[in-house]
């Protein structure tokens, strides 16, 4: 598939500052306001926001099948509504009109003044509104690692695990964009194996370095969707934290799975980088072994080579990178995690949020949580500032990036980030 | 505290047939549409349902604090932002209008014609837009039945299932209201453990009987809900039947939980029952013994005598009732699992829905599921026409009952019923 606004040689009359994430072959979807401006769908070219409310109705989207209320709009969920044909319609749109020597909208200096808004300006809102939200375990490293650590290193892969993208439901209230700081959560823990529980603030706060795809409207409740058709059905891609409470998880989550252990927050990056746009990042995935079942079967490649890092930022000093992971470590691929999830019938709609899973390379230094990282707390991370870190400590700020680059053009994510504020007493 | 709607000697100059679900006394909130009316919101006496969009029309809700939108609408969610007090004083001028003696209503031949609707003449449609469905699993006898049958039978119960309301996240996208049918699931199964597994329809196609509560709008995230608020917070209750597949379970639930085993689909009845119809049935719980942690615990009499019962029916035959059961044997209230649900500071939103889990008795014809009625297939169940069943059928209806009486009252839910029709090929 060769998508216009994908062409590496493109440049746009809009500055673009060098290793920017949003050159013109980026243009991602998100939701933001500023003081004098309501919620509207916005896009991102360099370091300004693109209102692609005024630019509907100063006129530039026409003979596309939008109406004013899908940009004027608090959530992207009525411009998905109209599917990928319609989102693609009206990237290309924008991209024509940002290319360098198309003057449209250029040469209107009152609707450039309009319509780009510097990005220090603006708040970034919650994209979307979710409908329901799962969570894949999708790295084979990550979850090589969990089993090594709790169960067998000699058998640290459940039986299930090279036959099914494992997946569970998470919570869609309490997913958050990034900037919106959460509470240490409390819950009962058991410190000590033999003795009863107790209430408490959670010792062990975690991340997990995740993505986050966002579905178009599926099929009916009964119908599955193919890996052959799944790309249809999905919108684009976000960094995604989920927050994890690794001693209130150990205690709660035999044998339904997590629960409080997850759902006090997971954080989401502010912009949807469109499918369209990564497709030049697309590459061969892991090799899978033993040979999926007919329905996990696909053709071509699935994977995408999506650089990511973590970033830990105690208050008042800087931050210390201390991950370098890569989306495409994933064994199990989005089109695989769709055609398992509908399987059985189960309907997806516009607006649902699927979660990678922790995703952890092959190096100490790729490990996607903190858990990993310091191998359950046996080997803490030593920080710039010299304090060291077994967990997130409180008013620890987490900062996860991420992005392609290939033939010199660099398309990102920005940033998702949290800081962990004390529990609430 | 007294609610004059449900006072047990009142009575309304609207016939209601002996042994009726819907006296006065319960007034449930519904959406129904017509041939002739558009879906919007109607509660329920004896065989009439009532249309509440035309009652506001003209002019008995007034000086409520309700608008048109409120009514006119394809969910209660709008109807329910309106708070505890806001669908209590509706109810009760509800129940005024309908009360013996009373004649605003009744001495209008036209408005009564406009108002009442026999009830096989309306669709019952999902009565509500379900942000976040979040089933427990809180029958003791239940997760002991399974403990036992799965794992040791001198320890069936896991360590921390007398200190925590275990839940999890369940799919809020495949909930259907009673009437739809589903068909038979596809997945992942092994039959034979040494061997490899197969894509395959489910052959073990099970129900759960629960019961369903609906919530208002909660905290903001990062607060926690307290067991002696949480009655604010719950509008009303539904049966529930959370579709289940066995085989699919076994092979996928290791270690974060039931997925695709569950989230083909799940039902529930139209009408919500709200809490306020339900309080002349509180009755104490069972004894929970360890003390639980000071947030699970609670004043007063928190659990509700509803007698509930499963039918199956294969297709061109009677049913049989395979299930006696009452929702007074649940270990866990509704009021801890709220305050479980948010200790984390979990937020919840107008509409979610709370399954109980799996509502088994003491005794064998109490068990709530295939599974434990005919023990994991070893004790076939034999129906009125002779045959067996060890799962559900092709072309079986599960149906679901369930009513509170006393002082001569009786307030019911009417019932849940799906049809399992074959897999789709």
């Amino acid at each position: 598939m060769e998508i216009a606004a994908n062409n590496p040689s493109l440049k746009s009359w809009v500055e673009v500052p060098e290793n920017s994430d949003f050159p013109i072959q980026n243009l991602p979807f998100g939701i933001f306001k500023t003081n004098q401006l309501t919620a509207r769908v916005g896009s991102r070219i360099g370091d300004m926001v693109i209102d692609l409310k005024s630019l509907f109705v100063l006129g530039y989207f026409t003979n596309l099948p939008f109406e004013m209320k899908d940009f004027d709009s608090q959530t992207l969920n009525s411009l998905m509504k109209k599917g990928k044909k319609g989102t693609r319609d009206l990237r290309n749109r924008l991209s024509k009109l940002l290319e360098i020597g198309h003057t449209d909208l250029k040469i209107n200096e009152h609707h450039v003044d309009q319509v780009f808004i510097p990005v220090d300006q603006v708040e970034m809102l919650l994209p979307v509104e979710i409908g329901d939200y799962t969570d894949f375990y999708s790295s084979r490293e990550h979850a090589t690692n969990v089993g090594t650590m709790f169960r067998d290193p000699n058998n640290a892969l459940l039986p299930n695990w090279l036959w099914i993208p494992v997946g569970y439901h998470g919570r869609s209230s309490s997913v958050i964009v990034s900037g919106v700081d959460i509470h240490r959560p409390k819950g009962q823990i058991r410190p000590i194996a033999t003795e009863d529980p107790i209430l408490s603030a959670s010792q062990r706060v975690d991340f997990e370095l995740e993505m986050g795809f966002i579905t178009y409207d599926g099929k009916p409740l009964g119908d599955s969707i193919s890996t052959e058709e799944s790309e249809d059905f999905i919108f684009g891609m976000c960094l995604f934290n989920d927050w994890s409470a690794r001693d209130i998880q150990t205690w709660e989550y035999v044998p339904l799975g997590p629960f409080l252990a997850k759902n006090f927050a997971s954080s989401m990056s502010p912009w949807i980088v469109t499918l369209d746009a990564l497709e030049p990042f697309r590459i061969e995935g892991p090799k899978q072994e033993p040979e999926v079942l007919s329905y996990l079967k696909f053709e071509g490649k699935k994977s995408y080579d999506i650089q990511l890092e973590v970033a830990l930022k105690p208050e008042l000093v800087e931050e210390t990178t201390i991950c370098k992971s890569n989306f495409k470590y994933m064994y199990w691929n989005m089109s695989q995690q769709l055609a398992h999830h509908t399987i059985n019938g189960c309907n997806i709609r516009c607006g649902d949020l699927m979660g990678s899973g922790t995703i952890s390379g092959p190096t100490p230094d790729s490990y996607g949580s903190m858990l990993e990282l310091s191998w359950k707390g046996e080997k803490p991370l030593t920080l710039k500032d010299g304090t060291e870190r077994k967990f997130v400590k409180d008013n620890d700020t987490v900062i996860m990036r991420g992005h392609a680059e290939k033939d010199n053009v660099r398309v990102g994510f920005g940033e998702v980030r949290s800081k962990l504020l004390p529990a609430k007493n």
